[in-house]
């Protein structure tokens, strides 16, 4: 295995990544708010260890990388990054390193679980930084999405591959454009959702953190209270820019080429999402009215706000929506894995691996009706190869397995069996809060012992790089010569 | 659509039923206890209507089957033949016909949920009856697994049909002889087995009763405490043939014609049966004797009895397992959707379509770090072909929708969802006991509303005809002309 590669890339990020540390110790500067220096320290060590680990990488030349290194540089650099970007968490808000690394990994991977109490009282630095972690992490994995995994063949995703037939040819400066183009639209969003949230009503702060947070669908926020801090029109705000966020990148970039929505209705993939979303949040509805909870405005208004939440594995939480009874947990349940479009900065299964399951079901039975029939199974006018298939598959087992594991690992580190299985379902599919009220949307994960929080992070992880990625390094082969 | 073969068949089955409601009669006769005229009444009903079906079916000619019709008389036969079935329930125990179905159909497809309450004093005559249905069941259902199923190739079942070559040919001799092999074999196992609990220190007519209950994997008992009520000798002779009732038949018969357990041994299915349940059994035992509840020997029996229990689906009670805390409770949660093997009298997904999922994802692991290998997928030494694979993800598919929808109309029958989710998950791997208090080991389903109870017995019906034999009744084309 050549580590050199690892090292170097490793070693751009982090220099990067020291870069975005500035704006936070800026703030505390110029505000004379705590966490300044903190900062500055954090740069330091992260500066330098970039220097290290460029100097380690050595020269490197991309295109002699094999596979196996693409795999480890996939997932070394989001966890080497994770251990410096951890760093600020253990200077200002004096907590364990596992506790800093674990909110480091949620936030990096907008997962949104926190170890943390008191936001409404936080430095603004440390809130920044978070935010910062979220928006960073959201656009980084877009770009993964769409420029790695799919030549990887994770889970399917070769089913996009073919997407635009820019793609075929892999060359390094299309791939460039193309990472532009979605960094534009990205930015462009951030501006358009801070308006509306300044529009609705927040402070600059406040917007600044949320629009960052509410595009990643990461779903940290500023308040303990969440989006139930903020008014009624600041959730719809963030029920649009949610549903943006979870919409597949690069159609909305031909959309904005095109001038036409065009691109966005035709996909099939949109079209499931939308009409999830407008079945489950009119159920709700008519389930929160109906047993006298809210009236029409209000269960309109909490219904979609926590469907496109937990759907687009935002997980902003507004209003307990686990005392609304076991319908609506049973819905929040199933949403938990859905996640929304492939391509997107959700997480979760997607919905494309769904409609193709579904439509497989729906070609089986038609086959056992007509045994002798052929039934080509498509999607978004794509011939659905057995190859592809059989790789979507693999990818349920693994995400399943992964669950299961940290489940009854989680278990045996003392957490109920509940609260193990809601915690690492929402870790696995990056949404953030759990099904159970420990771990809630008005609770917590700080309780949790330290081996917990570690399993946790790398279960995050693993949702976030389509589980086949990081899998692949947990066999005895991949480590072999 | 043609309904004669269906009356037809089902006036030969209510005929032959009818016979067997002739010992319960003569038990309740001989021993002048209750139920024999209740029984009579229901015998002279049975019969009436086989009369009347044979005259509605006709003169039927069996080769003139088209698909549809297998279909829906492989379900339909079950169905018409429980509402016959449940008629002694009605008259004996004086409960709602919709209760009386439940336990029928709960029988009958070896679920064995109950609603019925004070066994250890309820009239023989009804507790030979629910034993008897169980019986039936088992052995029906082996038979139609065998000769019909893997032909409908549903599920992926179609990887057995051509596990013996005999079968090729379809022709109707050779399967009415395979038929009588398979019975051969399950009433040597059944009067083993009473032999078994006889020496154990049962009376003749628990073990008796027991021993029909255990090969079909059913676990109905003729007490409220189940298997607590007996020796610990009786717990392994129950282990035994519980383990034997999950088993392939076809592979019982070959080992028992060649006099020899090479066919058992090398069954791939048979060794993840055997490794699986020796591997949970190890953990419970240790986690048992760890956390101090039992001393060694009580720990290994009641381990080995209850992942037994639940493996082969039987459910057989012994000790409330769901009091030994969060981690067992984990194992039993996965254990209920297990199975035991195809072939066998056991419900559940089963073994062989795990051992595949986990080798095709070993396979698409490899595949990530090789992409342009062949990796040949194999089972049993004959290769997975992806029509198998797409029939098999298509029953994974099925089965988690039927849970998902028989939990979510539960709930909204007022169930709190954990029980919703339980006892879903519970009638469709026809296992019986749930893993919530009040439908657990020690609970029971007649709290329940009844069109819940409707719900539970389509879905045991639908877990035991391998979900899509019935999921294909449910689709608009197949009422279509
Ligand atoms: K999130
Ligand atoms: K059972």
């Amino acid at each position: 295995m050549n580590y050199r590669p690892l090292f170097f890339i490793t070693g751009l990020v982090l220099s990067k990544m020291a870069v975005f540390m500035y704006f936070p110790m800026i703030l505390a500067f110029y505000y004379h708010s705590f966490g300044g220096m903190e900062f500055l320290a954090s740069i330091i060590i992260t500066h330098l260890a970039s220097i290290i680990f460029l100097y380690l990488g050595g020269e490197t030349n991309r295109s002699h990388l094999g596979v196996k290194e693409m795999f480890m540089l996939t997932t070394g650099v989001w966890i080497l990054a994770s251990l410096f970007a951890a760093l600020p968490f253990v200077f200002i808000e004096h907590i364990s390193y596992s506790d800093a690394f674990f909110e480091t990994m949620s936030g990096i991977t907008t997962t949104g679980s926190t170890v943390l109490h008191g936001l409404d009282t936080m430095h603004p630095s440390i809130l920044l930084w978070r935010s910062i972690l979220q928006w960073l992490g959201g656009v980084g994995f877009i770009v993964m999405g769409v420029a790695i995994l799919p030549f990887l063949n994770v889970g399917g995703m070769r089913l996009f591959q073919t997407e635009s037939s820019d793609w075929s040819d892999k060359s390094a400066s299309k791939t460039r454009r193309v990472a532009l183009d979605i960094l534009l639209v990205y930015v462009s969003l951030t501006v358009c959702c801070f308006i509306g949230y300044r529009f609705a009503g927040m402070e600059n702060f406040d917007a600044v953190n949320h629009a960052m947070t509410t595009i990643s669908t990461g779903g940290y926020s500023t308040s303990d209270n969440s989006m139930g801090h903020f008014s009624k029109l600041a959730h719809w705000n963030a029920v649009i820019f949610m549903f943006l966020g979870g919409l597949p990148f690069l159609l909305l970039i031909r959309s904005m080429q095109q001038k036409s929505f065009g691109p966005l209705w035709r996909d099939a993939q949109i079209q499931g999402f939308a009409k999830l979303v407008i079945c489950c949040s009119l159920s709700l509805t008519l389930y929160l009215v109906f047993t006298d909870q809210f009236s029409w405005s209000d269960a309109i208004r909490l219904s979609v706000f926590n469907v496109v939440s937990v759907i687009t594995t935002t997980g902003f939480g507004l209003d307990d929506f686990i005392t609304w009874g076991d319908f609506s947990v049973l819905i929040f349940s199933g949403l938990l894995f859905t996640g929304a479009c492939s391509g997107s900065t959700a997480g979760g299964i997607k919905i494309f691996r769904f409609q193709i399951a579904f439509s497989l079901l729906k070609r089986q039975l038609m086959l056992l009706m007509h045994p002798h029939a052929l039934f080509p199974q498509k999607y978004n006018n794509r011939k659905v190869s057995d190859e592809i298939l059989r790789s979507l598959v693999a990818f349920v087992i693994a995400y399943m397995t992964t669950i299961a594991v940290s489940t009854l690992l989680l278990t045996l580190f003392g957490a109920h069996s509940m609260v193990a299985l809601s915690a690492s379902i929402t870790a696995v599919s990056n949404v953030g809060p759990g099904l159970v009220e420990s771990i809630g949307p008005s609770g917590n994960f700080a309780a949790l012992p330290a081996p917990s929080k570690w399993v946790l992070s790398i279960g995050m992880l693993m949702g976030r790089l389509e589980i086949l990625t990081v899998a692949v390094m947990l066999t005895r082969h991949f480590w072999r010569r």
